[in-house]
């Protein structure tokens, strides 16, 4: 299990290295819902999106071999990679599948890693990544399996806390679980932490079903983000304990979304940033009377012209 | 003159109409400046800039005839009247000339407003909507020059001075100055003001040469939302005494800092929204060592497609 303790330790160490980034408090009327929401704006963190907490929490907490980092990634693991990477000195290599969209291969070679695309999904770039670990001896920066990884994860859900200590649920979206791992993990049951998955990627509801972790079939808008096959075996347990609800949403409903934050917001979100959100505005999850409700915006990156109409 | 006293009246007036907008703090290695730089993501307010700020603030101010009310616009204060018209339940007129781009013109259209696009500046469209207000009573909102509207604009200099009071230095954009105008009347001299204006839009920088407003050139890539050919008479003694500097920035540096925007932070800045950055960014402004610096990013209403490479 990864404590309170581990992610206020992380963030620390990270302190200096990412970004606190903002809420933005919002009326219920501009989501047609008859509550307020309060969205956390982690698409403005580095590289677009929450994943350099994990990266670098991993990255400051091992011992750097010469070979560097080496890292599997849909593209946004790989680009925070590569960015903390960059900022250490270290040398980093990304495996990205071909799923993975040309701008973010362009990112993550943009921040000097070396990229190779490779396989159909994920777990595909994941077991050519191994393959190449073995040969190099970089370092695994694994995507969202280590205790380092869901404690770097979890400093969001610690700024959330402190920022809007007023939260009864949070909805967050699953890939592989790095994020509402890390996040259930700080909140421990003191707030509803709400997992939301593509219908197309249902890696989280699946495992929760199943008892345990489970191939789940991968396509959809939002694959390239939470497209992970299969949730990790260390988020599970804070899952099955601090998850209090895995609901699952259309591609529809993620492309509205989109479109809404655009339309009200001027919010660039990726359809695995939209996520989250999709699952109040298509009423896959309503809470509670007198909820307060907290979403978090986990990315940014994606082409801007496909959130316009 | 405007008062803190009328700002602050003016904040509990339109506290249910507008949005607290979120800072973000950056480090200055994200712009190659040697020092940090707070955003004030005033782009994340109702209709994509800070203007439903003074158009709320001059409507719950007044008596709304029967007629409505009657505006001429670049495009943003438009979209503003015609969001805060709607939101009260009156109906809208807004006249916008034809350099407007068609996002904008659709934008105050979907605001349920009667749009009509004549004349090739915001001067010209003006003249126009006045000739059509003395016939319909209805009730003019002018886009910056008048007192209602600047203390409602000034606003939110009173939420970046509550949120970040250490600030020695407010970088501000200037079309027709009613931004600028507010948020230096609640400064005060407290926080340095500085104007940025495109050198292709050098309304403020020449008023102030000239010790009284002139008529400016009006083009280049912000035209639409800075060019106002002349400052207001209300602002201008207010800019006077306290702007501490009136800076000029070349369009190219506009589109460097849009790109910037988007390419660090995952935020889409319109040029307008973008031109207080650009001073920094080129060095047409540089603070004194020790300065805490604030910039404005105040609209995102553009295509989003422009702002990636």
């Amino acid at each position: 299990m990864v404590s309170r303790a581990d992610i206020a330790a992380a963030a620390s160490r990270i302190a200096l290295n990412v970004r606190h980034t903002p809420l933005l408090r919002a009326g219920g009327a501009e989501f047609g819902l008859p509550f307020p929401v309060v969205l956390k704006l982690e698409l403005l963190q580095h590289t677009g999106s929450f994943k350099p907490r994990g990266a670098f929490n991993r990255l400051l907490s091992a011992q750097l071999p010469p070979a560097g980092v080496i890292a599997a990634s849909g593209g946004n693991h790989g680009a925070a990679v590569a960015y903390a990477a960059r900022s250490l000195g270290v040398r980093a290599e990304i495996f990205v599948p071909t799923l993975t969209p040309s701008a973010k291969v362009a990112r993550i070679a943009g921040y000097a890693a070396r990229v190779i695309q490779t396989g159909d999904t994920y777990a595909d770039a994941l077991l050519a990544s191994r393959a190449r670990q073995a040969e190099t001896g970089a370092l695994e920066v694994h995507a969202y399996d280590h205790a380092d990884v869901l404690a770097g994860q979890g400093t969001v859900a610690r700024e959330l806390d402190h920022g809007a200590p007023e939260l009864t649920h949070v909805l967050v979206a699953t890939g592989g679980g790095g994020l509402i791992g890390g996040m259930a993990a700080w909140y421990a049951g003191s707030t509803r932490v709400i997992s939301v998955e593509p219908e197309s990627c249902p890696t989280l509801h699946d495992a929760l079903r199943a008892g345990h972790p489970v191939d789940a079939p991968v396509s959809g808008v939002a694959a390239d983000s939470l497209g992970a096959r299969q949730v990790g075996s260390l988020m599970f347990p804070i899952a099955q304990r601090f998850v209090s609800a895995a609901v699952l949403v259309a591609d529809a409903a993620i492309v509205a979304a989109q479109r809404l934050l655009w339309e009200r917001f001027r919010i660039v979100a990726e359809p695995g940033g939209a996520t989250a959100l999709a699952a109040l505005l298509s009423g896959a999850f309503v809470p509670p009377p007198d909820a307060h409700v907290g979403v978090l915006v986990c990315g940014g990156n994606t082409d801007p012209a496909k959130v316009a109409p």
